[in-house]
């Protein structure tokens, strides 16, 4: 099985790498990069040392079975039909085909759709939500890192109706590596360290796309707000989200909720009451973690939920994205618990 | 000037101690200590040296003019009467006179009240919100880290009624020095570093002090959530706070409200639209520092608003009251600005 | 097969807990813990939840394979005869069977030497270094985390006489991790963070380890300067060694030292020159990564080495210790890369 | 009194604008910046909102008594004459007027001396070392943090022939800060964070500037090992020094040169034996630390020192030099200790 990823030396295709390396599906691995094609993978990351991952390529991508593609919004969408046209299969961790409407991404990335007729044949790929859709697909859109942590806590309990959505506020909080590996002033250790901050308020990209889920799960149309905040650590993201029970509901419901969603599920674990998820919990494995608790004091239910933003937020995902369009096992290359401390 | 500090080797006392000696107008420092009593203040904080800050005693404490506590709740209380029979004003760090009823104290503090009876005697020491009623007083309750930044968002908007009240979102962020010197498994650098997590969801001690100074600013009884979170850092406290505007009222009309409160502030600053506050703007400094939007598309207001825990958040914001307290300069012994990077 | 941990929820212990839960031969895993017994593991650590680790024990160690005891120093010792009668092998990750004398041993480690008699049937497990004297072992003593940076970098040229023995500088630091999971002010993320401090200075526990080692390769009693320094970060070790070279000596001659010495082992990098060691090189993995220069305006060798000093450096050496004693393939369990970022 | 900064934007800059703000003989203040001219000063840096620090200027240099060179060097030689000759006092933060010889300056920075004949005029500025020479000077040469460091600690124990010359191996730590605001993959967080390295290894241009000075003070040509490393924090910095005593010295000898240099100082602290410095004990200050002790077993002293690298190490030595340039109390402006944690 030959695999490639464009964009392979981004965080998020660092995580690729090394996932896929080991995956035992996976016999070839093609590394695409615009910017330093024609090196050797172990001179841009010294840590693959002896491991002959491989030279960096830019052109002429051979054919494959699976092509990941971790690239700046658009330049995916451009070279999809091609793809798929050689029979290869895309997986796109970037923006391209999460909105099902070309006229709403165009209004929040503030581009033309570089192939809005292709989205009718993206599926969402969030598998614990979307599992049947997934499999055996060819064009699969990896949701955002923000996307996924919120989703996985609210689609099943607005799909029962136990919340109320006039109001649903999602406070995240994320990693700096989900900024990736570009250089600015605002990822200078200088500028983050021994600081927070929010940023993006009303007005962050992942927006629309968890609006659309969350419509498409209530079966209405509702509008979030949603503030990213950035953390000083490297990896990790926690949501807190905040939102009114519907008439009756209790916190028991809400918990047997999530526990039919997710009892059988290898990467969602919900944990004891009174444990809340910290982001160390996901760091470095595919697993998300969940919470909730309802105050009675102000009939709003506080929920957490934690992954690691590189992996169930991005690259870990899209491994699962790929088992399961391959019909391999879902949790394969994808057992490694998190790293602690 | 004689000036004295209960728990003078925890943080906030350290804090304390470093404003103090500094001050122009405190001439003698009482250092009180429970644990160390009878070290040098440079053994226990070597960065002192040299600097003759004084031994640490427990017992007999002497004639001043001013005591600060940096107590356990509980234990200050306990003692407050025989201060202020001497003469001695007391500005107490610690929770025992902030909130204003004594049934609510003994619910979430689990303790009965040592000193009831003192309640309407203490002014809670907001100065930029009670300034009047701190001049000269003889005790002054500190307002919590978290209150501190959360009213000084608040209460203006909700005392010219901008804001609905059927639901209050308080997301707040700390530092790790909040939790104090003491050590346990949770300041353990290890489990800390590199992750976030909430922490007191829906249980923490600053729920009643937030919702007894809101519901006086609205003018009716309501209710807050409030989460706060852990971030790995030491200094830094940022809260993210979500509500409902009033009907017809407008972004404009919050940042009116909030220039006609703060606009002669010296501590207080309205950052220019689009920028907002970083922890790092405040941290070593007394200052505070606010933004907001109006989200459209939810019609809630989105407030941001960071501090240093450790002095506008405790140790000066204690030196602010103490300046008020004594009718000297209010800025006295202040003028830091944060320190960068 | 069947395994067991004493100490099983420090850190060494949960790292050891991370690998042989997925190690191909583990069929049974014994978790022992004097502190938390009878707490199911997920309990201690929720990160684990949901697979089915265990519940601690403390008593009643049943019969196994191999035990790995990862105490304080003179726990193990006491116990070890009675393992070692039951046919059970004995890999100590602790201090007591490093040093080939019993008197060095109480020097510096203050207590007498529980089983001293032991000391003649212990290997030193430093696999790329005492292969052959491991292998079908019985009672393992598992390397210090900085001797094991430092021995790597320093034992082949020592054994080929390529360096002077006059002075050997060893300036090492290490991540906080490495003082384990007890509580003290000295872990104490406030005093930790932001800070970065020399301690145990000519005076540290390694000294002794480090020197028997470096004089068994040089043939000849030596001494060194040795500094450990506590680095705000959780993982890694990076050690700087200076020390003269042998007339005549040439860089090459040093580099193909390491070469010959390294050229075939699975864990040990050779950087390019120019490329100097990053702890994050090895972060979350059981690989070592080594330069050097020699500066020839002092005639004095510059080598730095890296080690994950949870992994490398303990809890990882332990596991390749383990499939050496027990004719498995070395790096079974081991074959992760570095986390990155 | 006037007082102008080129390069007001950087991170020393950035702190002699903090320190010069609040300096009581400072009454004017000129910013310059190349990049950002034209800018309010709290635009680039929001947490001076308020404060009317000024606009950052480019051109048209006016008149003043003393200018602050915090440019890349090459930058002030350039223009220094002119300066000089309009009667402004020059205090350079960069590397121009360190090295006596513009032969080695050539040599290490690869660029020609701009304005070699103004080295002889030019004062090292190192005032616990050199006062006499730099009061009332007009060209100051603000030493580098790394040399600050390392000096106070060795100058006086050469002076008085204390140390072999043999060897002096100078293992030095600095937090990021020190590499500037600049953005690149060097200091972008996911990088740095969680990770420590060595860097400029035995190219480092600090080398010549260290050899200069300790040659001047053992009055003997000698050379270093110098390696900084980089410690994943924002400011402090640390050097671990190892030399091999002169026949017959003692540990107290050592103690008893440093004292006789240091006793009146007032930023110069030499702590009790068996405290070792940290970085926080510096943090924000101007203040030095010092601690030694002799290793018997090697006949080698180590010696810890450490400062804040953007203080004492760049902008608060200016400001003291500043100080005694201009007749100044010499510790004006400079009085705070570090702020902890």
């Amino acid at each position: 099985m030959k695999v490639g990823i464009l964009g392979a030396t981004g965080y998020a295709g660092q995580e690729l790498v090394r996932l896929l390396h080991r995956h035992e599906e996976v016999k070839e691995l093609y590394l695409g990069s615009s910017s330093v094609a024609g090196e050797d993978y172990e001179t841009v990351y010294p840590h693959w040392l002896g491991q002959n991952i491989g030279i960096l390529q830019d052109e002429n991508i051979p054919d494959m079975d699976v092509l990941f593609c971790a690239l700046p919004h658009g330049l995916t969408a451009e070279r999809t039909s091609t793809f798929l046209a050689r029979g290869i299969k895309v997986i796109d961790l970037g923006a391209d085909f999460r909105l099902n409407s070309a006229e709403i991404y165009e209004e929040w990335y503030k581009i033309k759709h570089p192939a809005s007729e292709l989205l009718k044949d993206a599926v969402y790929g969030l598998p614990e939500l979307y599992r049947e859709k997934i499999q055996g697909q060819s064009l699969i859109a990896n949701p955002g890192c923000y996307p996924t942590a919120t989703l996985l806590a609210l689609v099943p309990l607005l799909r029962k109706q136990l919340l109320q959505t006039g109001y649903l506020i999602i406070d995240a909080k994320s990693g700096v590596s989900g900024a990736g590996r570009g250089v600015s002033l605002g990822t200078h250790y200088g500028e983050v360290n021994e600081n927070f901050k929010a940023y993006g308020v009303a007005s962050h990209r992942h927006t629309p796309e968890i609006e659309q889920e969350l419509s498409r799960a209530a079966g209405l149309p509702l509008t979030v707000n949603f503030t990213p905040h950035l953390v000083p650590m490297t990896r990790g993201m926690l949501v807190t989200i905040y939102a009114k029970v519907s008439e009756g509901v209790q916190e028991e419901d809400l918990r047997s909720c999530w526990l039919d969603q997710y009892k059988e599920e290898e990467f969602i674990h919900l944990l004891p009451p009174g444990t809340w998820p910290q982001t160390k919990f996901s760091s470095g494995s595919n697993h998300a973690f969940l919470q909730l608790t309802l105050d009675k004091r102000t009939g709003n239910v506080v929920i957490v939920a934690t992954i690691d933003n590189l992996l169930k937020g991005a690259a870990g995902q899209a491994v699962q994205n790929m088992n399961l369009a391959m019909g391999w096992p879902e949790a394969q290359g994808l057992k490694a618990t998190a790293l602690w401390p």
